[in-house]
């Protein structure tokens, strides 16, 4: 179709700290103007707001209204950076974090809005990282095992203690009150569409990778009702609903919602999505053996595979999960920039600080000047949990080989290659099951730290990809409004002129590669042993932590 | 004897930082005061003073002329400070850090204060946590071990690279110049009484424990030179040298020496002490059973026995070693305080350096409001290596349970918690071995942390004594020059006047021995897990530093 050369769409990106919109050109995906808002709330996991209800560890909750402050806030701010004209929007596209859950009345009004739950946690988004449901995906693994379901291999043989299964049996049994109340329980991925076309729509990407949806099916009634009677009707009381199809139209711009962003009523809304899957085709990686690497806080790796196979410990497999006609695969690790940051704020002594300069940057700049294995350290980058290819959230930290000339510099750098090392374990498990990785196509906010990139590169032996834009899932949302809008006919035809990628930015250094291989096989043999059983010592002491604060309390 | 009422005794205690003198009153062991000064040039682990000569990791050296200067201003200022007339002083007593080693010239003077040797580092003291002796260590065990000497088990099996002869194979081998131009391979605790009285007194203590010397006789010399040929002349060329017994008298006080101290010439000069050994007595810890722990940087841990046993993994076990009748035995830690002021200057961050308080107190205070087991956390306590039981300095430190909600008084306390399963574990060996412990008095700088100690009391469940001096290593030192001068018949008779314990100041409390007992059963399956040979990547970590090294030098 004929594009109008001015015609703009806007991408908004819901991040776990803020939410960002980009206005990007149609025709060429020009970034033509962004901006960001911070969540009032943050991240809530020590207390509620106003009631000063403490929560128990594990626990991450958001507050929804904070998502609709950033279409009032970011998006005009945004347009008016971007100095376009509102009426050349033609539509918008959302990504959300995911798998973050909202329990809502009919009329999607979060739970937590109601005045006799405002007091309760369990009325609050569960965001992601809400790892407090891991009992109850442990059931349900058990179960599944043992009746050998189906769906189990699709997600590397665990279903994770974030996604909407386990959130959803925390509720019923830790607040079946609040669970009566909760008429849909709600990806806040489709709870912003809502917000913003005024009807429900249901993604079929979170609903394939989070919520359990395998060839046009869930979970039975009968599974659910074995693992607590009064959850056999999950499904279809709280979850069941139509799901749309990725960069599909879900609906157009309400009134209020155009009141809310400035842009014009009526335009076209993308389906909902999520943050890691939108970036592929931001960075034209939508060929199979192009793992994409989305790090920021954590990392999400998301790969097409021309064939469907069953990979351990991998988050999902769906069909078009990411684009169509092709398997889409997920894996992740909970914590990467996530670490980094809790280092700098919690291990770093005063004279880093006193420098004048960014930390993150000065101890990189340290840690550079070293050579691989000079520090004497290896850890695992557990300090969240471990998403793949262990999926065990009650998996914790660990640092090996401190002594006492060991400086924050020295930790600083073993943290960032155990995120490697993840990384390496991840590809390692993909190929192992057939299905090859060839490239590596980095993405999001850790691409500046060319350290990093450097030892990505060096510990997995694979040419590193950048892609070409700051902003990737607000530009791959933006680049799926403009395929609802009809301005491209998929999203693979938009990926070719909006999408960018700078190839093989970073290549391997062979003495590199060599050095890192030793230290990636001690990373592997404490992977092993205290993520696979031979030592449990981080479950119980994650148990013993949980005494004692009951004991405190 | 009469005493007179004034007599005074000077006790000189010489650290690893600092060297502390104490005025002490024969009759009742008052301390009347006394004075601190800091080795000028500290320890030297990156380069040498002058020459900027740049040193390998493990090298821990010191400048012999430090120590003089202890004997010039702390000795006559603690006698100003004590008010008394340095004519009512009787004796001088010394004790200092071991094994600290000197290479010198049959005169005495160190090597390293001749011009030819100044750049050289073999030529200064190594210092006793020098630990780049490990590789001759580890060769002096396997040949022990093969041909079955009858020495090794009075050592627990392990001959420690800080002792005499590790560090003496190393300055063979790597400086073969230094090692022929030394006529005396001297313990510190000896070159400083060398100083006082001009002649040279080897002492018994060291000699024991440090210098393989056991029933009359010293490593044979067939021994030696299988090690390397030679090596072989090693004893009867560098080390042999008539022993002296604990209390008796070195020689009398030099003109040289007087002019230094402010003493009167001639008065008597005890024979050689180590830190440790002598702080028993002080804490009148002379009775089998009464296990004594000096805890400051590292933790000494000396113990009376009625009966020979020999315990796997103890520092050694020699008859008189610490009074005369007894079997004395001896362990320790490698790095107990070093690790918690390591962790105040590398790991904790600006906020808490910020309240104009004790970083340490502040975090002793945040930590002790935590229930057990609240941080989640174990650490191996292993930054420094591990003396006892395991007899490696190769080891280094594990933190495992870290997550995003880690604060530095978790961390801290874990380590506090890590030296406390350290001693556990040294209790155990000597139990298991058939030497009971039933009493744990705590001397050494740390008993001021209530607490670690009571921390040491429910992880030990023994009831812990404290030392009624802070100055108990100079006090010990004080009451043999007050036996050498010929006050008192022996050193129990001085321990009984002079010495004072607080018995039972701290009790364990039942319910976190309870939950202390599953921490240590995991700190027991880490420590045997890295420490015996399960996982060796600590070693390999250690080698691939070095290699890292290696190329970037």
């Amino acid at each position: 179709m004929a594009i109008n050369p001015d015609a703009c769409v806007v991408g908004v990106d819901f991040g776990t700290l803020s939410g960002r919109a980009v206005i990007v050109r149609v025709r060429d995906g020009a970034e033509l103007g962004s901006a960001v808002h911070e969540y009032r709330h943050g991240v809530l996991d020590r207390v509620l707001p106003r009631t000063g209800e403490p929560l128990p560890p594990e626990w991450a909750l958001q507050v929804p209204a904070d998502y609709v402050d950033v279409l009032r806030t970011a998006v005009p701010n945004a347009v008016e950076n971007a100095g376009v004209d509102a009426t050349d929007v033609i539509g918008i596209g959302t990504d959300f974090t995911a798998c973050t859950m909202i329990p809502t009345t009919a009329d999607g009004t979060p739970l937590c809005e109601l005045p006799e739950f405002a007091g309760n946690p369990h009325a609050y988004v569960k965001l992601w990282r809400h790892h407090a449901a891991q009992p109850h995906a442990d059931r349900i693994n058990e179960l599944a095992r043992q009746r050998g379901e189906p769906w189990l291999p699709r997600y590397g043989g665990l279903i994770s203690s974030e996604w909407e299964f386990a959130k959803g049996l925390q509720l019923l049994e830790e607040a079946p009150e609040v669970y009566a109340a909760t008429e849909h329980w709600v990806e806040a991925a489709d709870w912003i569409v809502w917000q913003l076309t005024g009807s429900y729509t249901r993604n079929a990407c979170t609903a394939g990778y989070k919520g359990i949806h395998q060839d046009g099916a869930y979970p039975s009634a009968d599974f659910l009702g074995a693992l607590n009677p009064a959850f056999a009707g999950f499904v279809t009381d709280k979850l069941d609903h139509p799901l749309a199809a990725l960069g599909d139209r879900a609906g157009s711009l309400t009134k209020q919602a155009a009141a809310w962003t400035g842009l014009p009523e009526g335009i076209a809304v993308a389906v909902g999505n999520v943050d890691a899957h939108v970036t592929a085709p931001a960075a034209r990686a939508v060929e199979p053996g192009q793992l994409v690497a989305i790090m920021g806080t954590s990392t999400c790796h998301v790969l097409n595979g021309s064939v469907l196979r069953e990979v351990p410990g991998m988050c999902g497999v769906v069909d078009g999960g990411i684009v169509p006609g092709l398997w889409g695969y997920e894996a992740g690790q909970s914590g990467v920039g996530d670490i980094f940051a809790w280092f700098v704020k919690n291990q770093v002594p005063p004279e880093y600080h006193e420098r004048g300069r960014d930390v993150h940057e000065l101890l990189t700049e340290l840690a550079s000047a070293q050579a691989v294995g000079e520090h004497g350290l290896i850890a695992l980058d557990w300090h969240s949990g471990n998403r793949s290819v262990l999926v065990d959230h009650e998996l914790s930290g660990v640092v090996v080989g401190q002594t006492l000339a060991t400086r924050a510099e020295d930790v600083y750098r073993a943290l960032l290659e155990a995120t490697a090392f993840g990384t390496r374990t991840v590809i390692e498990a993909f190929t192992g099951a057939g299905v090859p990785v060839t490239e590596l196509v980095i993405a999001g906010g850790l691409v500046r730290n060319a350290l990093l990139m450097q030892i990505y590169a060096d510990v997995t032996g694979l040419p590193l990809s950048v892609i070409g834009s700051t902003q990737g899932p607000a530009l791959g949302s933006a680049m799926h409004a403009a395929v609802a809008a009809g301005a491209y006919a998929d999203i693979r035809a938009a990926a070719e002129a909006m999408g960018s990628v700078r190839r093989a930015v970073y290549r391997p250094i062979a003495e590199n590669v060599q050095a890192y291989q030793r230290l990636y096989e001690e990373y592997r043999q404490l992977h092993d042993y205290f993520g696979r059983g031979a030592n449990e010592v981080m479950h119980r002491l994650r148990a013993y932590r949980r005494d004692a604060l009951g004991k405190a309390a």
